[in-house]
């Protein structure tokens, strides 16, 4: 099969399906475009952690214990600001203050962030596509016991324990999406939309609060395939079951597939869940989800892509739909 | 004796009779001023290499070897960002990075630089107060056969290749010198001004290119010493000899002892330079000068306070001077 791939990302679950997919494709082919919602300034900085995430796994520099920041860092920086009574909460690595610090020059010197991160991406010898949202801000805000906190406050700094009432995405509702989502969502020859295993609600929900992009997905003539990030009742790593319990959401991947309804063709869950339930016209496909190899990755993106091939070759027996 | 001294310091060499003199004195009785003339924006952020030079230094935080920089420093800002295609050729340490990072962020939030230096060096634990000259940019240029430079350019860039036929102190006229200084220079209880042996045309210049510093220098009641930075027609670091040369002045002690002129009362300069001829009213004390080891700056910090209560006892027995 030939054909781009899309792929909406958040940070670490995200980046492990997003690197199975780029092994698998052509080079150029795919394109992924990271969630900026939980992007921050922070000692004056411009921070944007699932772009860095994507860049730092497809390039092959990301630690592979913690999923993020760069493997054999070292924390100098982080020890000196400590000393002189810096802000030392969210904690930013010696060679991953690089990216940063030139980001924040380049944004600050009127470059876009699309074309920061492209630049980027291509310099680390990454050969997909790697952009992120929107050039515009759009920042996740969650309304908690502890009042309103910004996306970072709560989940480094508060490390998730607020309980969550509801969430924003601040600047949504008016941000344009950055031009290679679009030009990806458009594209005669696109063969999938993926949806990763990040959180629905943090990672996912950000993108799709921008209407443009959601009008995009909704009329895309390519399939669309998301895979679930919850096993067995489980979010596979950070709040997504917490948070779907404060919202009084059904923690399983029926909740899942219920959440992203009509925007999905198919759902892949993991095969402690093949029983899953799911909304009329989402297709659900049972496969090991749980990433921890390379080679997991990859098999996972075949499925994925075997989905998102099978969805559009129903669709040309069965026209009509 | 006691009394308060204040001294007027570039980088290394500067530092080094500043912490001689800081082990001499009793705490809290030293202020030293600083050089920003050298201080320039490099990768969006505030960089001062005089006054981290002498935080440094006077923290016991510096590298030995090199004098400026941290000890035990690590690299690995500077290789991530030479892989993304950043500039390298101002070489930023990861611990040294914590002090821009910091400042940067505290002077984009409005405290002042005198205030944030104060600050940080109080955290260090220098019981020295250590100021920058001013808290308004001025930063020295020079018309080079390559041009005008700024002086990070030329220094380091260019490592002082170019041939120099000016050098400018832009903003200096205009400046308001920080309130540390003209606290320090009109203190009922100043026991001497030392001007330290840094690069008299490129560190102590852009200082006394501010009238209203030169004005109270000129009035001022303590003693004010000097020491030169030449040794045998050398200098023991850096560009100044070149300088010199290409400013047409003689490379001499004696050569210094005339830019210094009528601001000072008494010129240290190296036993090898015993001989050297000095205008009407400055004193020539001739002792070693080369600061190789601590002791060494402490006795040359010695020899400074010793010139400056001379000239002052004179004084008192010729009250008509």
């Amino acid at each position: 099969m030939t054909g781009s791939v899309l792929a909406l990302s958040g940070g670490v679950g995200g980046a492990k399906l997003a690197l199975g997919l780029a092994r698998l494709l052509d080079a150029g082919s795919l394109t992924v475009i990271a969630n900026t919602g939980d992007d921050f300034r922070h000692l004056g900085l411009d921070i944007c952690p699932d772009i860095d995430t994507l860049v730092y796994t497809l390039a092959d520099l990301a630690d592979p214990l913690q999923g993020w920041g760069r493997r054999d860092e070292t924390w100098n920086f982080m020890a000196a600001l400590e000393r002189i009574g810096g802000e030392t909460w969210f904690r930013l690595g010696d060679a991953d203050l690089a990216m940063h610090v030139e980001r924040t020059r380049r944004l600050a010197a009127g470059e876009t962030l699309t074309a920061i991160t492209d630049d980027l991406r291509q310099r680390l010898g990454i050969t997909a596509r790697i952009a992120p949202m929107s050039d515009e801000p759009v920042r996740t805000r969650l309304l908690t016991d502890a009042g309103w906190l910004d996306f970072q406050t709560y989940f480094v700094r508060r490390r998730c324990g607020p309980v969550v009432y509801s969430l924003d995405y601040a600047g949504a509702a008016s941000a344009q999406p950055s031009p290679v989502l679009l030009a990806a969502l458009t594209d005669a020859n696109l063969r999938a939309v993926v949806i990763c295993p990040s959180n629905p609600f943090l990672s996912i929900a950000p993108l799709l609060a921008m209407p443009e992009v959601r009008r995009a997905l909704a009329s895309c003539a390519a399939p669309v395939v998301a895979v679930s990030p919850i096993i067995g009742g489980q979010a596979v790593k950070g709040p997504t079951a917490k948070l779907m319990e404060e919202l009084g959401l059904e923690v399983s991947s029926a909740g899942i597939a219920k959440h992203y309804g009509e925007l999905i063709d198919a759902l892949v869950v993991d095969i402690q869940d093949a029983q899953t339930a799911a909304p009329a016209g989402v297709e659900v496909i049972a496969a090991p989800t749980l990433m921890l190899s390379l080679d997991d990755r990859e098999r996972l993106a075949h499925v994925v892509l075997a989905a998102a091939d099978r969805v559009a070759a129903a669709r040309r027996l069965t026209p009509s739909s």
